[in-house]
């Protein structure tokens, strides 16, 4: 049987070149019909969804619980673990084959196990269990660096040595789609002589991929790179809202708080860890070389192109206002999750670790309004008149990620959210 | 019907005046017994467990889910809200009261339904949500600043603002008599080249109170000082764990992540909000007077001692190291949950506030061993010979906690936990 990843394989379903979903992608997420079912586990094929729960009624698949897949997340079907996940979507990818009759010619299946995309509501696709939020682009550390303590202090003396991150809220980690409420908080410019209690001025969005961590690890015990590498399910995209304002007077000593807190968006559709395996490739040269815990024996970045447009409330179409590559980052998400294991915290089924923003060298490659209007000061233009340092009422900010293939692409579709008033 | 706070009230269970659960405390827990059946929710009175699975299988109770009492978590009774737990707590009330013969008088629900605290295991109270922790002691904070940034700076601009919180790592808060591993972590010490990965050489506790919220919030919305207090169920004893060199060299600039992450323990007996009512009093005089949303009507702090003991592995008995009160807390528990949810945070039930660390205006009042041997300058003796500037491999520590009443105590029983060496 050929790979789920093979390049040459192709689906009954028609895919275009240029979808994010084709039978080498296989993506997980869950999803609501017209049906009235509640909802459940569904993977994206080209304009459609495949039901699992249909399929596993008939059982055509390798899972054998029923409500692993009638579930409202993810979080069953990963605590199988990693071997379920492969036989699964081996599986999968041999029902869509297109030189596969099996589901092919069976036009009751196909009807019930097959909904358009266009007839779904897509789902939060886990239920987070932690949210952790990591700090790994040098070049978006060194651009925050260099605007608040100048270009010779520009890496704190522990960035190099360590993946940075800090526990982040999952309460308020919501799907894409989900309008983003400016948050109030203290805010004292520093100019002001005391703080004031008020909407956001300086609301952000921050770039990101979010590793969905698939199983758990015990309290009290190190993770080697082999181990938290197979503890990774898949990825999303990430949108890490920030209050920059409210951050700058909260942060000190004790990290971002309520400046993070009011949201976190992902995309729907997790892509698996399997799915990425073509695209993978060695990241920066790490220097100095990290202690012995963080070495890596093999490459751990991917080549995952990546690209945010805002659009303003009264323009048609959003503007493309950074275009960079989840490549750059420094640490890698293997480091990031053995670093997060290195003190024995436990690590659960659900777990979800925020990359960091993904900055890359060039001036179009930074991945947060903080960097692209250098702190307010270069407003950047939309559209005729219409211009922002940070984000408006309104304002509506898409995601995209995707890594190419020869004549396909592994998508990740996008994440959107869109700003509303304070109350 | 008396109310259950009544000073008044006797039960037919014989209570020791020193004993912490009189029918005046009534706390909330989760046990098992040695009957094989699987963990369910008790209540604490005297030497005793109240079985609340079987007094509502006998339709005692007000609460007519079976699956409430029978969940090994405290969170579906919880979410039930502030009605339901106080009419839960009254009718328990009323039937351990003296002069009721319901439960007194019946042998064959008594055999049932009061197991000898003896006999138990206390397992995690609850399943905790989010787990924040806050950094509300005036005394505290000063004690650390004064430390490492002179008495002319010790509190940060903003402390005086707001309650100053992080979010913390939910998977590893556990019960009294979890033993705590000894956490590896990166150490750079002032002199070194370069950091090195090793075992925690600072370990320490914080003397802390938890405070268990019961009600969920919406995001997107903010809390008032009523909305927040109604959201509290109970408080609970907290040890945060803190390993102050792997600390030391993370935590700039987003804060504790791994200094954090490998333990917490809280006690196993919840004590109510409603039962701590008696003890409630004004908290210091805040200046500068908060901003309005922090403001508050009524006094939202609590008489309530706390103290602590540590005992070295050859020691037959724990030394107090710390005898301090509740009552000094700058930032109270209300004021704290009211600014979590300031930005829009999302809370639910299950969450976890730490209070921070329960420093006094003296000497012996300080909560960490950070501050007892400031900075590990001034070492304590424990018993002939056997001194502490931090935790050692075997050391045992054990906080209590309780509010003194005329001839009866609410207290909440201890929080145990022993270090075991690093792997």
């Amino acid at each position: 049987m050929p790979h789920p990843n093979d390049p040459a394989l192709r689906s009954f379903i028609p895919v275009d070149p240029a979808s994010d979903f084709p039978i080498q992608n296989l993506p997980y997420g869950v999803f609501s019909a017209k049906d009235g079912l509640a909802p459940r586990v569904g993977v994206a094929i080209g304009d459609y969804v495949l039901d699992l729960w249909e399929l596993e009624q008939d059982c055509r698949l390798p899972v054998t619980d029923l409500r692993i897949f009638s579930a409202s997340t993810l979080n069953p079907f990963m605590a199988l673990g990693p071997k379920a996940w492969s036989a699964t979507r081996a599986r999968i990818s041999e029902l869509l084959r297109h030189d596969n009759p099996e589901l092919r010619e069976n036009p009751e299946l196909r009807a019930r196990a097959l909904v358009p995309m266009a007839q779904v509501t897509l789902h939060m696709p886990i239920a987070v269990s932690g949210y952790t939020d990591f700090y790994s682009s040098r070049e978006h550390a060194t651009n925050v660096g260099v605007m608040f303590r100048g270009k010779d202090n520009a890496l704190q003396p522990n960035w190099l040595h360590m993946p940075i991150g800090y526990n982040g809220r999952a309460s308020t980690v919501v799907v894409s789609g989900t309008k983003v409420r400016r948050p109030r908080g203290q805010l004292k410019p520093p100019t002001a002589e005391a703080p004031s209690f008020g909407p956001c001025r300086r609301l952000d969005f921050e770039l990101e991929m979010g590793v969905v961590v698939g199983q758990p690890s015990p309290m009290g015990e190190m993770l080697s790179e082999a181990q938290a590498e197979a503890m990774i399910f898949g990825f999303v995209l990430l949108n890490d809202w920030s209050a920059r304002d409210i951050q700058q007077w909260e942060y000190v000593p004790l990290g971002p708080f309520q400046a993070k807190a009011f949201a976190t968006s992902i995309s729907p559709w997790v892509v698996t860890r399997e799915a990425l395996e073509p695209f993978r490739l060695q990241g920066p040269v790490q220097e100095p070389v990290p202690l012995p815990y963080l070495r890596q024996a093999r490459p751990n970045n991917y080549d995952l192109e990546l690209d945010v447009a805002l659009r303003a409330a009264d323009m048609n179409d959003g503007l493309r206002i950074c275009r960079t590559n989840f490549k750059y980052m420094y640490w890698s998400s293997v480091q990031q999750l053995v670093h997060h294991a290195s003190s024995g915290c436990a690590m659960n089924v659900g777990d979800l670790l925020g990359s960091g923003t993904i900055s890359g060298p060039e001036k179009d490659q930074r991945g947060s309004l903080l960097e692209i209007s250098w702190n307010g000061t270069e407003p950047i233009e939309l559209a005729g008149g219409i211009k922002r340092t940070f984000l408006e009422d309104g304002d509506s900010l898409v995601m995209r990620g995707w890594c190419q293939g020869d004549g396909y692409r592994v998508g990740f579709g996008e994440v959107e959210g869109t700003i509303v008033a304070a109350e």
